[in-house]
Formats: structure tokens, C-alpha cells, sequence
């Protein structure tokens, strides 16, 4: 019988789940780091271990269930990057094993084939349109370079909105204020930001949001910078298409496109997202076409 | 008999020189790397070598020089940061060595103790002003957060640009096509960009540099941008003084003072530096109180 596994495979953990052909499903299991990217072996160990206990418990529900009948979607932060596929394709012994990136999962969750636009802003931040199965994508390139508007992005531009109203060239404010109540120094803020991953950065976030709901006009133009990215990014991708609702993901995804549909663009036509990442992967199992004995189509 | 010893150090390498009383120099001498930061014991190795170094080339010009003649100052990148002046005191023979920072050795030799302002623009970026013996300080808090129109953020802020450009948010253009040309695949950009130190974005300063002199309109814009970053640092920094002359130092201080000169603020008062950090060293050496037999004033 054919059973479908979907992985949501990232930096800081993984999560898989199982779904019979009639629909059922096995609980949300919980996994090791799985960023192929940054460290191979130790996804791969991560991902092996995770698919056996999917096994498990697919036996569970059905107990005629066999490894051969599993089909399997890996999504994976880097995938797309670390050119891993033919690599996990060979070391995992699961005949059907795709492997596609966390923003493929991510639009397949989101939207589960229908067109549309999803802004998935988290820690990092990347856009894409989904129409006639063709994806284009915006951002998603990192936080060095990119990632506007994502939660990383917002933390640093607070940090260096406080430094400048150090240096006296902004003005006291509101948002500045509370970081250097929480920093103290410009030694203690500096070597937070030296050691301080995006995950870091992005903690300052939320507090980027309360002081903008609070009024202070600096929180505020962080906020407007973010938005107005957000802005050309979507008028983009509408670009040529009947207008496409847009689905926010992501801890900011939302909370922005709010903002966003509120002041600047009234018209925005929302959705919400019809599932997960994990949904997603899921959702792309269950759209494999059929290969019997592992054949490749 | 006194004679002074001044050390310029820094993460890529150290220059040294000795001076008589009498003004005769010696050559100057060049050492290793000397970050007191990243690195304080290879930093000790290096200056106690190159010091003494020092000492043998005064034997050469006064035989009768001896170690407990000499007054030291030592400008090292991340001396401040660091607090590891005491340690250097304790380590090092010589009983007359000041410890300071890398701004205190490039304000001193640009200015020698004349009011002025000096914009340093290489790698990094930090302004600042000596007025009456008082230092004000804007900027020098490093690249993830600040230096702001220094080298790393001129490469920087193109190689976003490029990414625009690629993803349809920017329109083609010139230095855009011309980063394109030489990284070729997003993959390749992003890669130089996760293993770039701050120099390695500098190297890219140059082109946005001759792009905007081509007549591009966003190496223009990145330009602009960073001008306007000086004008308002400028500006603060001239607030409560006569007119002071603002002196450029780096590879980027001359140009870009040109460029805001030229466009913005067309009354801006330049001035030549008077001498390099390393002459800074050795002018904060020579006016250091005189504390003969060791003891500290």
C-alpha cells in the first residue's frame, strides 16, 4: 500500500509526518537539525533517523504498510543551494525520495497548488508567486545582502538607528531608548552584534513592532523601509496577472502584511495560508506521480 | 638620551619608526599583524620584535641610545575595545609605552593638535573632531552595524544592488551588469559574500567609484548615499565651531570629500593631513610628559 512522508527539514530542527492514501495521519514527529548546507552528515544522520521513526509509526495505523510504499518529500533548508539531492537520493533507503528546498514546501503548504503570492517573512525574509506551476522568486538571499524586511533585517536596523542616536545623529527616541536600557554600553551592544546570529538579531524584532504601535517615529521609518520593500516586491510579482491574493508566513508574514494592506497598499486582496511547510511537503508527496518497485518515471 | 618610538598597528600588518630629539628619523621598519583584539598574544610577539627592531636602527644614528631612553606610543586597532594596555605595559621592556587606539594615531598625525575634523574612509569608516584637546566621535562601530560610506559598505550595498537588479527590483544598469559579469551565477555572488571579511567587500569600492564617474545612475545613488552620511556627520561635528577644515584620510577620504564638496556642500573647508598615523604615533610620543627613570607621572 502507498503512504506518503513529508520532512521539514531546517537549521534548528526538523519535523515529519505520515499520511495514509485515505487521508489519515500519524503525529507530528520532532527531529535533529537538517540543514544540508552547513553540515551534511550530521542532516543526513538527522533525516535517517526521523524517516525510520515515520515508519514506525505508520505501522501503527496500518500494519501492512512496507518501506517500498513510502512516498518521500524532503524539504530542506540549502537544498537548493548544497546541490544535496543526489547525495541523500543514495545514502536513504526509501525508493521514492524527492528533495526540494524549504521555500518549495513552504508555497506548497501555503497555497497547495492554487495561485498566488506568499511573503514568507521570519528570520529571514524571501517572495514568491506561484501561477500555472511556475514560481518566481523574490529575495531569499541571505542576511548579509538581503533578507529585507525579515525579522533579522528589522533587529539590525534598530541596532544601528541606536548607535546613530549615540553618535547624536538621530534623535532621542523611543525604540533607541529601550535598547540601550537592555545594552548599556556601545561596547556591550557591538559584541552582541559580533557574535549575534540572524535567530539573534531577529529576537529585537517584536520590539521594533511595540514601539512602532507605540508610536515612536523611528520604530515607525524601520518599519516603513521594511513595508515599502514589501511593496515593490509584491507590485512585481503582480505584475501581469489578474491580482493574486497574497498569503503571509513566517512569525512577520502577517503582522507585516497588515501593516502593509492598512496604509500603503488598501487594495491588497489577503489569504491565509491552507497549511504548513509540512503540509506542503505532504501536499508534493501526495502530487508525485506514481512510480511502482522505485522505478523513476 | 630620549628619543620616541611610534607603532602603527593593525590587523594586516604593523610600521614602526624612531625619531631623535633632534627630529632625525629612522626608516621606517614593518612588523606582523598587531590586532591586541583578535589576537593579543601573536600582537605581543610582533611589537615586542619590531620594537626592538626599533631600538637597533636609533643604535644606528645615536650609539649611545639606550632602551630606557625611549617613550613609546603604540596605535592599535581594537586597543580600546579591548583593554589591553595593561597587559602590553606588563609585557613589553620599556619603561616609558603609552597604549591607544587606531583614531587616536590618525587624528594626531592628521591634525597634530591643530582643531579639525578628520573623516577617515577606508575599510571602515569613524569621523571626528579635536578641538581643545577634546575628541567627539561619530561612527568606527564596524561593519556588520555601521561604517557607514566606508569601502566594505560602498562593495556592499552594490553587490545588493546586483541582487535587485537580478530579481527585477532595480532596473538594469551599469555597475549592476558590470557585478554580474564578474560573479556570473547568484549561487557564485552569494558565496564570495559568506566568506567576505570587510576587505574583501572594499575591493569593490573601485568600481562603484569609476561607474558613478561613468554616469551610473545607481552608483550614483550609493554614492549619494553615502555622502549624505558625511554631510550629517560633517555637519554635527562642525555644530557650536567656527568653520574647521575637515581633512579626508584612507583610501576613500580625498575622493569622497571631493565628490561632497563638489555637490553638496560646496563651502565645505578642506584641509591636506598634516602626517600618517604612523607620524601620529611618533607626534603623540614626542609630546608625552617627560617621566625620566620610569616613573609614571
Amino acid at each position: 500500500m502507498r503512504f506518503f512522508i513529508g520532512l521539514d527539514g531546517g537549521g534548528s530542527g526538523s519535523r515529519a509526518q505520515a499520511a495514509l492514501a485515505d487521508g489519515a495521519r500519524t503525529a507530528v514527529l520532532h527531529g535533529g537539525p537538517a540543514n544540508v548546507h552547513s553540515d551534511p552528515e550530521r542532516a543526513l544522520a538527522n533525516i535517517r533517523e526521523l524517516l525510520e521513526r515515520c515508519l514506525q509509526a505508520v505501522a501503527d495505523l496500518a500494519p501492512q504498510a512496507r518501506r517500498d510504499g513510502a512516498v518521500v518529500v524532503l524539504g530542506l533548508a540549502g537544498a537548493s543551494e548544497s546541490n544535496a539531492a543526489p547525495m541523500l537520493r543514495a545514502a536513504l533507503p526509501w525508493p521514492e525520495l524527492q528533495v526540494t528546498g524549504d521555500l518549495d514546501i513552504t508555497l506548497a503548504g501555503a497555497l497547495q497548488g492554487r495561485a498566488g503570492i506568499v511573503a514568507a517573512l521570519g528570520t529571514g525574509s524571501v517572495l514568491a508567486r506561484l501561477r500555472e506551476g511556475q514560481v518566481q522568486r523574490i529575495g531569499g538571499h541571505g542576511f548579509v545582502l538581503g533578507d529585507e524586511a525579515s525579522g533579522a533585517w528589522l533587529g539590525r536596523q534598530a541596532l544601528s538607528l541606536a548607535l546613530h542616536m549615540h553618535d547624536g545623529l538621530a534623535p532621542q527616541g523611543a525604540l533607541g531608548a529601550q535598547l540601550w536600557a537592555r545594552f548599556g554600553t556601545v561596547t556591550a551592544l557591538l559584541a552582541f552584534a559580533r557574535d549575534a546570529r540572524p535567530a539573534d538579531f531577529a529576537t529585537l524584532a517584536p520590539m521594533v513592532l511595540a514601539q512602532d504601535r507605540g508610536g515612536c517615529p523611528q520604530a515607525r521609518a524601520i518599519l516603513d523601509a521594511a513595508c515599502a520593500y514589501l511593496q515593490r516586491a509584491i507590485t512585481l510579482l503582480q505584475t501581469g496577472a489578474p491580482a493574486l491574493p497574497v498569503v503571509g508566513c513566517g512569525g512577520l508574514g502577517p503582522v507585516l502584511l497588515d501593516r502593509l494592506g492598512a496604509s500603503v497598499m488598501p487594495g491588497l486582496t489577503r489569504a491565509e495560508p491552507l497549511g504548513s511547510a509540512l503540509d506542503g511537503a505532504l501536499w508534493l508527496a501526495r502530487s508525485m506521480p506514481h512510480t511502482p518497485n522505485g522505478q523513476k518515471p
